[in-house]
């Protein structure tokens, strides 16, 4: 049996859009000879769609798109994800289904059980558990359609993995099916998609059919889907894996193809490869699917605006970029230099302006309420917050979309400041902690030096007063990014990571700082999701809560 | 049966502060002749604890918390609400419970089967929903124990009240039940809160038995609980009904007591009032929950600012106020005449800062990247943004939390700049629409002339250009909050508000203001929650998308 593979790249709510891609996309399998082309999950509309989803014309224009491609569903079928009514009165009102189309028309429709409720994901909020299980039929084979999480039986939870309470492929097991079918909308993160391979593989092994899993490529604002759409035969073994972070579709052959592909095989080593494809496209997306082609943002000579810079030049091209340089009278010379040599290196525009007579003016006027009280953050968050004005200045008058570039860590311990630094359309490295980002600069700087070595290698600073170094008031990165993953990704208690060897008192201070930031996070731009556990609507802490 | 409703404030994951206040509850109520006294939600953790429902310290001091307790309830029983763990290897690994705690003892746990998962509840995301229903007894009545929705057997969905798939009170019934006891936590909303008493008063005829209901008081970040807990006799009649937006403990003789007591029923025109109450608390909780007593705002001279500041005296008091006065030149006299005339008024501190030569210093500074480009909302959000820099240099350096005054019109079409007027800890009036805002201003009125008369009756403006009103480019507010109302809180398609009878030039405009505003919503304060859609977790909308 051919089946096409189609990993493609949706826009959330442009049907137009999506229904013309999903329509080529049958045409082009059909050509290469292909009897079924799959897609993926919620193909119709996007995923996420989140809200929309309450809204009835929007369900409506789903089943209308569904319609129009079943009509181009001849001589070849299809699968395609959309959502669907519940016909029964009771529960919610819609499920997320799997449409197999054929002949012109819808064949079967097949609901998701497993209806993933964590992290970024609501699924509870609009979908209603499907409790029947039926294979679908095509060409005399027997199908097991799947949506996403459906294919497993457990999931991560606060107390490790947990099997769930139904086993929709068991239940289809008893069927024997030929073949499964798994439609899925699975964000990447580095930390958990090394293990989905060869969760697939013990899968295709233990049903002793072949699994085709096709998922959706391309960024949604926050996520970042990498497709690695992948085909195994009934030993497990892999025969196709689609290429991540990219369009594209390809035929498998269930009966004769049998070989290993291993090209684009997942190596645990190459996250910082992955993380780099994965934020340069979460930014090119960002900016096509909202309409925006320029981007801005204050270029301090540190570390982290001259990666965000260099991923920024990836996904927009130099011509869309235009940066500000915003020294005051507590920047270094090095520091000017240092982001000057990058904008000339990534050949993008920038100016210079001294924020030092803005500050002098604003603690001017200021004075009448403050008087002879001293200095203090203060007036350090006053420069951030200038050069925050002066950049969304240049975003509204010229039209370039400030991109913001704290990293996790320090976006983990509140080191930033509310509209000031923390100002942005979209944050590049909000996902990625700071040991991360020397890695990505390394590997933006793998061929040839674009990042220069003295904004690498020297100590960080936010030079907000004399001599200021990160270290002053925080413990290595390393250390902090050790501790920040426990307590954050996985969820351990500060006893716990004392347990693992960790300062008791470092530990108490870093988990502080992180529960007395919640507020700041609470207005952070958008940030690209990179791992399991990012900061934004897939962790919800209570602000006002004794944590 | 003497049962004593403990209507209480609790701060979540403040275990000590909510296990004392629940001990002495069950002490007053035990004084008080009840055998049994009834909490509300998720007593012992307080509601809603988030994702901190994923930290198993965090459940173990929930679980050690219900033990403390049952060892009080000598003599007297109490019916409590904490998660517990789900026995089963299969599932979420929790419940949400109500615990019946009697002779110093855990006598028997009732879970919850109808998790709310909508607006801004995430229920899923935590609990497993229950399928056994068993009845509790207590000196030998067959009470059923139900928790929140439990009760009702439908709920509101994009396509109207629908059925749930179980019934829990259903099934309960089926075993005879002698009272049906109520846990709580449901937020006030002043457009669905009329409807509770004759939904109770129903149900309980229906079932011929009294029900008590306990539901939480205070506010918890965003969300304000209206408490509200009442008893009704088996003839559906209202035999005792809690003061609303303050803590209450009172009695109830299910065998003797009979009468109405209509005292603070809701009555429909006083949905302003109730608005009121429930920003003021919303406001004082934020505050004392988190640690804080002072406040700040900008003071325009307009009506948001004005009934900001007067529900912001309710909540703090005068001497924890000191506001701002930050005229540009396009300010007029009269401006500043009527927020000095307030901030006398309210005997409030206050300070007036021209904020004249920051903006034309940071205007020089952009000069070099400008040049003669003609002035636009640019500059508009330059004034903005700087006094948001001046505000937020008196919260930093004297420790006052910023307050938000946008209102929810403006917050809806954008009308806002990010980082400028849009800064702030908490959004006071974000859920109340100018409409109402208005309404609001002449409530506080209602005795003696806070607001001045001028800053109700003159013509809104954002005085950050000549001459501009709001009416400039937006519809009169009755209209525009009419469109609104129907596109936020009834969902519904433009074409489905224009055929209501509004101008559908209008409405289109107005739908696509609100929909291209969505990433400035993102990065607003939190907004405490008045309506049954307000902006924030409980709407979620995504960024990139064709809407």
């Amino acid at each position: 049996m051919k089946i096409a593979l189609a990993q493609e790249n949706y826009i959330v709510g442009d049907f137009e859009h999506n229904i013309e891609k999903i329509i080529n996309a049958i045409t082009v399998a059909k050509a290469k000879g292909a009897c079924l082309v799959v897609f993926s999950e919620l193909t119709v509309c996007g995923y996420s769609p989140h809200d929309l989803l309450y809204r009835n014309d929007f369900i409506e224009k789903c089943l209308m798109g569904v319609e129009q491609i079943a009509k181009h569903c001849i001589g070849i079928s299809a699968v395609i994800g959309a959502p669907s009514y519940n016909p029964e009165p009771t529960g919610k009102p819609l499920f997320n289904s799997a449409y197999l189309l054929s002949d012109g028309e819808i064949k079967s429709v097949h609901h998701k059980s497993l209806l993933s409720t964590y992290d970024i994901f609501d699924e509870h909020r609009y979908f209603e558990p499907n409790h029947n299980f039926t294979l679908a039929n095509l060409n005399g084979k027997r199908i097991a359609i799947t949506i996403c999480e459906d294919l497993w039986d457990n999931q991560q939870t606060s107390v490790g993995m947990r099997q769930n309470k139904v086993s929709p492929m068991a239940e289809l097991k008893k069927q024997n099916p030929d073949l499964v079918i798994n439609i899925a909308a699975s964000p990447f993160s580095y930390d958990t998609d090394s293990h989905r391979l060869s969760a697939f593989s013990e899968l295709a092994k233990g049903l002793g059919i072949p699994i085709i899993s096709v998922n959706q490529v391309g960024a949604n604002t926050d996520l970042i889907f990498n497709g690695d759409s992948m085909a195994l035969n009934a030993n497990g073994v892999l025969v196709k894996r689609l290429n991540s972070f990219v369009e594209d579709t390809q035929v498998v052959d269930t009966e004769t193809d049998s070989f290993i592909d291993a090209k684009n095989q997942f190596n645990p080593n190459d996250y910082i490869a992955q993380i780099h494809d994965a934020l340069v496209l979460g930014i090119r997306d960002y900016f096509q699917k909202s309409g925006f082609t320029k981007a801005t943002l204050g270029l301090s000579g540190g570390l982290d605006s001259a990666v965000t810079l260099a991923l920024a030049q990836k996904a927009l091209g130099s011509q869309n970029l235009r940066v500000l340089l915003l020294p005051s009278h507590f920047s270094s010379q090095h520091s000017i230099d240092d982001a000057v040599a990058l904008a000339d290196n990534l050949n993008i525009k920038y100016d210079i302006i001294n924020i030092k007579d803005s500050f002098d003016t604003i603690n001017q006027g200021l004075n009448p309420v403050f008087g002879d009280l001293p200095s203090d953050l203060t007036e350090e968050n006053i420069q951030a917050r200038i050069r925050g004005v002066m950049l969304m200045a240049l975003s509204n008058k010229l039209g370039h979309l400030l991109l913001n570039t704290s990293n996790k860590s320090e976006a983990a311990v509140g080191y930033g400041t509310l509209y000031g630094d923390m100002c942005g359309a979209l944050a590049v490295l909000g996902d990625v902690y700071k040991s991360d980002v020397f890695k990505l600069a390394y590997y933006i700087n793998r061929e040839v030096e674009i990042i220069p070595t003295n904004t690498i290698v020297k100590p960080p600073s936010a030079e907000l007063r004399p001599e200021q170094k990160d270290s002053d008031s925080l413990p290595d990165y390393p250390i902090l990014d050790g501790i920040l993953r426990e307590y954050i990704e996985n969820q351990k208690s500060a006893d716990e990571i004392i347990e693992l060897g960790f300062d008791a008192e470092v530990v108490t201070k870093i988990i502080r700082l992180v529960n007395i930031s919640e507020h700041k996070r609470f207005q952070s731009p958008p940030t690209l999701r990179v791992s399991s556990k990012a900061f934004g609507l897939g962790r919800r802490i209570p602000l006002v809560a004794r944590l």
